[in-house]
């Protein structure tokens, strides 16, 4: 048979139609390259769930066919699938200092033995099987982040990765549109572009404007200062430095991801704390308050966090009280909307003076808004665009700014996880699909948890569970106890002593009469008394348990 | 004994600290008047959980002293606990006409027999027991919600209801600032007012600013036009007929809470549709798209509504399609940001052009805001002020606001639910708290489902059950089955099989060991089977589930 001929395809596998685990899988030929291998976060109706990964067998099953996978950056929505991958690949990661630097000690968690890393830099250039990589540096709320730039046999690809576009960048190191000019000046096959922001019209507020606010809350603030934010927006970490160095306040660092990711990135070079600065939290009572600066995880109002423990009085070290003040400087991830709210209610409560996104500007997004996506579109000027990262309205939306900027219509690719696209200078059409989903990770088990088990979850979440336990002789088919009863979650069962023995007595009258039918079929049996019990409890309390007849045979 | 002095007591029973269940409890002497008597959502947490009542014992406790309940206005954060309340207490409610149009509907669900309803009206003065009462109107996202003025004997109070001001109100009935001021010319003891936007600053839009966007939507559009909304907000309701009407296009109502409310709203004069706009939704097939115009509910992303039903391609008569315009004029209820977000998504997905809250002006608020609120307390000028409807935070940026109006601080109290304050013209103080909380609804029961009830809810749902069952001998104390293991929610069981049978190896070997030692109290046996198994699953799956080991004696 005729080899076929090479082509280039490409294939979401995770990131479109949702936020959180990007992946995305460069194919020519006989080689794939994989952009970002990241987690999200579950939705509430996925109980127990811990995290979700993309399902990725569409990679594994080409295992030998992977050269490598790059890292655009080091959020865990681009990065945390990969402990995941790599148990079961063991290919090259590559990525920049930072994103690196913050791999490794996510990695060191999840005893993987030796995994080949391969640091990356702009302007530098690497060949990976087909491909021809140069990164180019964006402005986002983590530093060190790259787009890709994979020239192809057939064409230049420009993955955009995570990005802003911000003109007074804290680092020196923005967007630079310098060198996306320069790459696209000969023409770009296709441009697959951050749409996280598509919503939002106009430009987002330089990270800079962050600094000037808190330097005012720090001017007017009399006690301790305590600032959350997300533990990798090392940026903002730096601009609390800055803030509190101006204020001549000292810092303590507290929670476990910011504690280590401020080692990580002072270590490598990507902050700076002046070594006097710092203080340990167990010895704060040694200063006065007005001299505390306290920089904090728990900016998503997680209960465990050092925050929210803080707010409830139940940290080892830090009870916020009257003259504290509390600077949440993020904004909510969508679905920690009320975790965060109460988050700010319990600190109010505590005594303390609370700014937050919603009514002061102490947060900035990191993803751009309509006019940054525009421009980027408008310099790589690609032939076709697809957007990537976000929800399907997202998607829609960076899509109409990609036809206002003047690509065409027919040239616009809204894609869906797992669609194929196969792309020349000539034509581009989606023409296949491959499997693409969801894998759910709940304590050990990655993927063993399905919507069986979740809808049985939903159950007993919803109204508990409802057991009636009988033993029957197995020579003679009688039955030789009581029914045993045993609820859990369906009502407080000391104040429920009538309904049981109720329900108790209509499991007997079943059991009476299928005796007297003759019934042996243990099967029908449960059914009988699973319908008897389910119309009597439903009856009695509006409730619908889990009904599980239990036959022991003795 | 000497009688005390009568003293005016006011007691926020609900709606503190939270934003639903509204309920206040006026108290002079032996005399109490309740002002509303809401419900409340219940948290993610409170699994299983339908409706949060406030815990009104107090109220029950003086049940012979109650004179009557007033309610401000019809939405269910005032109203909803009614059914409930009257179950207990058969005392006089007073209203509005709307809102006991609306309510009655509510009760005829309830099977309550006979309720004493009585219609208040602004203007019109009324005796309960020794309280003198006015009303004044509203402003709100609901027509005919008033301002309660309570003259005691002591003093007179004002409760704003849930208010703003728009001075260009759809009904020519806005809020009466007139009124206002005429009854605050004489002193008013004290001010309680709706802190809902105390965060906003300024002044929300008239609600005839979302006529104009609507106007413009409609013009646009060419193929049907799908309004969801509250089904309460009757003025929101009539401005799409307003639009529609204008656009040339008839009106269908679906959804069963919109068509019962414009069916109350129509018959009492509050909503006035042309009877030849209204289509019947099964004969839609007989307009043109560009005719049509579909009420719906569902503006909260609720999943059964009709438009989540629209947009699954699972209602009966309307299938969401490229060419439809849909517009969500809501705001998301805290809480409800992802189910609203991910039906926005969905129908994007299926073809239509969407408009929202956060894209277009498609809503506003029915909440005041700073400006407004500063405007009710200048004109009011009370003695005392408590802010009451709203999370903590809302109450004190509400204080603070008051200050800046120019009540002393001492004068301004930030209570809690319980919370009592005492108040003369000379004084106002916290003198004690009172039994207040959440009565929790599942189901038939009221209060049955408690904190032991919803933390095995809890566990069920995080992880799973895990069942033992072992039949014993109640004379000789010997096992004389093989233990029984059953699992919900924990494991896919087909494929967890070696894992079943491992840890039924593991229970065989405790018995066999409590055999030898001749154990035969069976919760000791319990337990050291519970403790083996725990330590085993989690070491297999990381995972906990509630292991529940049940012994049967035969």
């Amino acid at each position: 048979m005729a080899r076929r001929k090479a082509r280039l395809r490409l294939i979401p596998l995770g990131g479109l139609g949702e936020v959180g685990k990007n992946m995305l899988v460069v194919e020519y030929g006989d080689a794939l390259l994989v952009v970002d291998a990241g987690l999200m976060f579950p939705e509430e109706e996925m109980l127990g769930i811990d995290l979700v990964l993309p399902d990725f067998s569409y990679v594994l099953e080409r295992a030998d066919q992977v050269t490598g996978i790059i890292l655009t950056h080091g959020h865990e929505d681009h990065t945390g699938a990969l402990p995941y991958v790599l148990r079961e690949l063991r290919v090259p990661v590559y990525g920049t200092r930072l994103t690196l630097g913050l791999v490794r000690g996510k990695l060191a968690e999840h005893n993987l033995g030796k995994v080949r890393f391969k640091e990356i830099s702009p302007g530098k250039t690497i060949q990976i099987g087909p491909f021809t990589l140069r990164f180019v540096s964006v402005s986002h709320s983590i530093p060190d982040g790259v787009a890709v730039v994979i020239d192809t046999p057939v064409g230049r690809i420009i993955h955009s990765g995570d990005f802003k576009i911000d003109q007074t960048p804290l680092d020196s190191r923005g967007t630079d549109i310098c060198s996306l000019a320069a790459l696209s000046k000969d023409g770009v096959l296709a441009l697959l572009s951050d749409s996280t922001n598509a919503e939002v019209p106009g430009h987002v507020s330089p990270e800079r404007a962050v600094g000037k606010v808190l330097d005012d809350i720090f001017q007017d603030a009399e006690g301790r200062i305590i600032v959350a934010s997300f533990a990798s927006h090392i940026h903002r970490m730096q601009q609390v430095v800055d803030v509190a160095a101006r204020a001549g306040r000292k810092l303590a660092v507290v929670g476990r991801s910011m504690v280590n990711n401020v080692a990580i990135a002072s270590e490598l070079g990507y902050m700076n704390i002046p070594e006097h600065m710092l203080f340990d939290i167990e010895e704060m009572a040694k200063h006065n308050p007005s001299e505390i600066c306290i920089l904090s995880t728990g900016s998503q109002g997680e209960p465990l966090s050092a925050l929210a423990r803080m707010a409830a009085h139940e940290h080892r070290h830090v009870r916020i009280e009257t003259g504290d003040t509390v600077i949440i400087s993020a904004s909510p991830v969508p679905g920690n909307e009320k975790a965060v709210s109460r988050t700010i209610d319990r600190l109010f409560r505590a005594g303390a003076e609370v700014f937050y996104e919603s009514v002061s500007g102490v947060h900035v997004s990191g993803h751009g808004a309509q006019q940054e996506l525009a421009m980027m579109i408008g310099i790589v000027k690609p032939k076709y665009f697809v957007p990537i990262h976000g929800e399907y309205r997202h998607l829609k939306y960076h899509a109409r700014l990609a036809e206002g900027v003047g690509i065409p219509a027919e040239n616009i690719f809204v894609m869906q996880n797992g669609d194929v696209i196969e792309m020349s200078p000539k034509k581009a059409e989606i023409v296949d699909r491959v499997q693409a989903g969801m894998i759910l990770v709940d304590g050990l088990g990655v993927g063993d948890v399905g919507n069986v088990v979740l809808r049985d979850r939903q159950q007993l979440a919803e109204d508990g569970i409802f057991m009636v336990v009988v033993a029957i002789s197995a020579q003679t088919g009688e039955v030789v106890s009581r029914p045993e009863i045993i609820s859990r979650g369906f009502v407080y069962v000391k104040e429920a002593q009538d309904l049981l023995d109720e329900a108790r007595l209509r499991v007997e009258e079943r059991l009476a009469l299928t005796a007297k039918e003759q019934i042996t079929d243990w099967g029908l049996l449960k059914a009988d008394v699973r319908n008897a019990l389910s119309q009597f409890l439903y009856d009695e309390t509006g409730r619908r348990p889990m009904i599980l007849p239990v036959v022991v045979e003795v």
